[in-house]
């Protein structure tokens, strides 16, 4: 970072009479530990620091600044990784936009070599489009978007990430992000060139004009960046074959850098997800502070039409019984209720039995299209699905669904592998640090058959899934990469694996006793004979004397097996 | 969030004409999967959207906003962690702000419990206090503060942390932050009250008033806020008590909620530690975007001055290789380079060789005062210390320490335990995301003498204490509770770790065959006479010969012993 004209850039020196004063309290400072070839800056360095000093160096640290040095939080910390979180920033969105205007989405996304670790990103789809006016922010401004003010399942939910991959190439390439997008048949496409101004974080316009575009509307996104393209656990293809599996509706083209990586992953079914609906909040996640913003904001009148306007399952008779229970008149204005008022409001709500919130807010994968999925893409003898019923963390309702395949080809000594996806996106890193992954260590897995050691993956020819779908999926970072461990999240996703497990458990069990049974099986087929014939000439029987020992034998140690 | 009465807030519905076509080519929605109590609100909500609607939708995100919704990224997920991360917070401001001054730190770290669930946390240092003008916006708006824009080592880096853990407060109890503060004798120390406007993200005075302070200068903050306060591996206590042992120069003293609880952590030594001095960034941690920007806005006129001013490590030589080389003249004006020609410097840059930073800027903890802390602290029977040279990632120096106590008292079939810090601050959460652990993980201990399942820690009684100091260290979120896995940390991690391999793998092989030479010697002196004895009656010897057979015979086998 480089200083800058400001005046509170550089601290004046403390006045040397101030400075000697300090002097006799401080320490003597110590010798440099190593020569430094030059002096350091701004304040002279063998002075401590004053309370005066230290004011002259504050200031603010605009967003852009933040995330350009912390640019790891937003999953850019790797030139592996850069690649994979610029092409899921633009898929996400795609997916996004197609859904919510009922299109089934149709992308192509393109990787070109551009020079040694450099590429160029371009992600397009058949979307509804962008309205000219807001591209430039969209993809121009971090904090900017559509989703994080509505309470409503989707894959972007913070505003950040498009443009944080632009803005991790215009620092990489010093390239602009360029933007082609048309809402339909009847209007023209347009084209935009942008970089972020990143002391101020808001869009800089390089270049503007209209576009070809062939279809009736869609969006293209092309970012040129410093990144490494690797295949394997954490590539772009594992990326895209798990999309795929979670999003059954889905139809992605793929070109890679080499010109033989052309995929196609085809969509399996033509119907859309459910709809998720945007709902209001549920009173349960209401702390004061943000109640008493509320109170402040709201368009009602009344306190009883506030709570009904604004919440989630808030009827007139809840209503009343929190406001009076707080000491307040249904009347009373919302603007007019103290902080101690407010304090009281939400020992009320705590204290009153409110009905969990609408889950239509909700889209889950579903068991039956999580088994569809898991049969298509993997070999094994045996699958099993299951979803949660919806649940609750701080006001959002979530839902947990597992998935597993076992046996088949997979390896039986290998740990299990484990995918994890939030709303529906593949979580490729960070595995350590998700609650998903810490859900799958914390289960007991030798008591459904699987062998594990203390603080590890089990060990067995299996696979799982686990999806949690929220309104608000709580990342441990802003780079979407690991799920933050809520006690009621733990709490879905130990039940939805205890309940795979049992099913697992079940499968191994009744598996183990089949081939118990064989082997007894061919047991009896070839000692029963020889007694037969031991027999017969012991008692020297006829031949049908013998084949009547060794049927009533053989039906007396069949009906043992079958017990 | 409640509705607001920005216009853009409500989507207008689309037309009736639009929406029918639009709906020919959306699918039919399907019906609600669970009956909501009433519709959805916003846009009706049987129709999805289009590129207009989805338009209307578009608004800013304030960063107070972004972190109120997602203050799991600050380390504010559960009450318990609440509660320790503003303890931390705040040691942390007062330990950097003792230090910069020169001041021996001397804390009082108080938690006094309000009402259930409800805490109010007071901390207060000796610092050199902080300037009145300041104190508004250093603890009631985020991303502000002195650190941010500097490099050198110091346990605050971003400017949020306290202010967050005001906001969590305030959103928590509607209470304000109490912040008072003296600079020196002859003034006047400041009280203040405040909250955070989360729409602007600025602080609101709620009371501003003088206050009496004894001391001659210092700081203290009083936050109050929901929480839980637990004892044991995540607990003040530990927090503490680590803090202790990374910082052997500061005096904390602490009262927990109860009245027993009162602990005194005096310093064990009254030296502070190096003082880390500022310096400017390395060549080779800037990338095209960022050079571009620091052309832009130096103050040099010249770009070899440029050069010379802006960067660590450029002498003439070097700066008018790099520009020559990039087919520029050295007189040129930094704002007439090119972004073509800043791509050239870059290159230059990269292929020029430029000795590593000055790490005047880093202050470790250092072996010696490891070993002892681990000695103070931890009853075993061999203790190590190892600080691996400095080094650098993206241009940031950093430098890796580790120590570790083995034996004694410690359980020998537990898990080794892991104590990280990152510039001396105790890690205590999040152990599974962070690089620390993951490079513990992945050395094979099983070759220092350690049992080890894959996946897993390994088993001994062991502690390790792992370090990373850095002008900038890269954690995983805001909330600093682990380190992203550069990999030139990881590396030097891991040359760490196995280089403490190595003295622990000596250590137990030469106590192994301490152990089984005092075996053997059992053996020798239990047989031997009885040989003698057999020898003698079998030869008929004398005593004298006996004896000397016995001689021969132990001195032989002690000699092969010793082999």
């Amino acid at each position: 970072m480089s200083p800058r004209k400001k005046a509170t850039r550089k601290p004046k020196p403390a006045p040397k009479a101030k400075a000697a004063r300090k002097a006799k309290t401080a320490r003597k400072p110590p010798p440099p530990r190593r020569p430094a070839k030059r002096p350091a800056p701004a304040a002279a360095p063998r002075q401590r620091a004053t309370a005066k000093s230290m004011a002259a160096q504050q200031r603010e640290i605009s967003v852009s600044e933040f995330f350009t040095k912390n640019r790891h939080l937003l999953g850019f910390d790797s030139p592996t990784k850069a690649l994979l979180t610029t092409i899921k920033e633009a898929v996400d969105n795609s997916l996004d936009a197609c859904e919510e205007a009922g299109i089934l989405p149709d992308l192509e996304v393109r990787i070109e070599a551009v020079a040694d670790n450099r590429y160029r990103v371009v992600v397009t789809d058949n979307g509804p489009g962008i309205v000219k006016r807001q591209i430039p922010r969209i993809f121009g401004k971090l904090l900017y978007g559509s989703k994080f003010h509505r309470l409503r399942q989707s894959r972007g939910q913070q505003g950040i990430g498009i443009s944080a991959a632009g803005m991790y190439g215009q620092l990489t390439t010093g390239k602009p992000i360029v933007i082609e997008s048309r809402t339909g048949p009847r209007k023209p496409a347009h084209r935009y060139e942008l970089v972020i101004d990143t002391l101020r974080n808001e869009p800089v316009i390089k270049r503007e004009s209209e576009a070809e575009w062939q279809a009736a509307h869609g969006t293209s996104v092309a970012i040129e960046l410093e990144g490494s393209y690797k295949r394997g656990r954490h590539g772009v293809g594992t990326y895209l074959r798990q999309t795929a599996l979670a999003n059954p509706h889905v139809q992605i083209g793929y070109q890679g850098p080499n010109e033989d990586e052309r995929e196609l992953y085809p969509r399996s079914s033509r119907e859309l997800p459910v709809e998720a609906l945007e709902i209001k909040p549920h009173p349960y996640g209401v702390e004061v502070g943000l109640l008493m913003r509320m109170l402040k904001e709201t368009r009602a009148r009344r306190l009883r039409s506030f709570f009904r306007s604004e919440f989630s399952r808030i009827g007139p008779t809840v209503a009343t019984r929190i406001i009076e229970g707080a000491g307040l008149k249904v009347t009373t204005s919302p603007r007019r209720v103290t902080s101690e008022r407010a304090e009281q409001l939400i020992e009320q709500i705590r204290e009153t039995r409110i009905p969990a919130p609408p889950t239509s807010c909700l889209s889950p994968i579903g068991e039956e299209r999580i088994l569809a999925s898991l049969k298509e893409q993997l070999q094994a003898d045996f699958y099993a699905a299951l979803s949660r019923p919806p649940a609750v963390y701080r006001g959002n309702p979530f839902q947990v669904e597992v998935g597993l395949a076992f046996g088949g080809d997979m390896a039986a000594d290998d740990l299990v592998s484990v995918y994890r996806f939030a709303n529906r996106v593949p979580l490729l890193y960070q595995q350590g640090a998700c609650a998903l992954t810490k859900s799958v260590l914390g289960t007991n897995w030798k008591a459904y058959g699987l062998q594990q050691s203390r603080g590890a993956l089990p060990t067995g020819p299996a696979t799982l899934m686990v999806h949690i779908a929220s309104v608000w999926v709580p990342f441990t970072s802003e780079s979407k990469e690991a799920v933050a461990g809520y006690d009621e999240i733990l709490r879905e996703l130990r039940l939805a694996l205890q309940g795979i497990g049992r099913q697992l458990g079940a499968h191994i069990r009744k598996d183990r006793r089949r081939r118990d049974a064989a082997r007894k099986h061919a047991y009896i087929e070839k000692y029963i004979p020889h007694i037969g014939i031991a027999l017969r000439e012991i008692l020297e029987l006829t031949d049908r004397q013998e084949t009547r020992v060794v049927a009533t034998l053989t039906d007396t140690l069949e009906r043992s097996r079958k017990l």
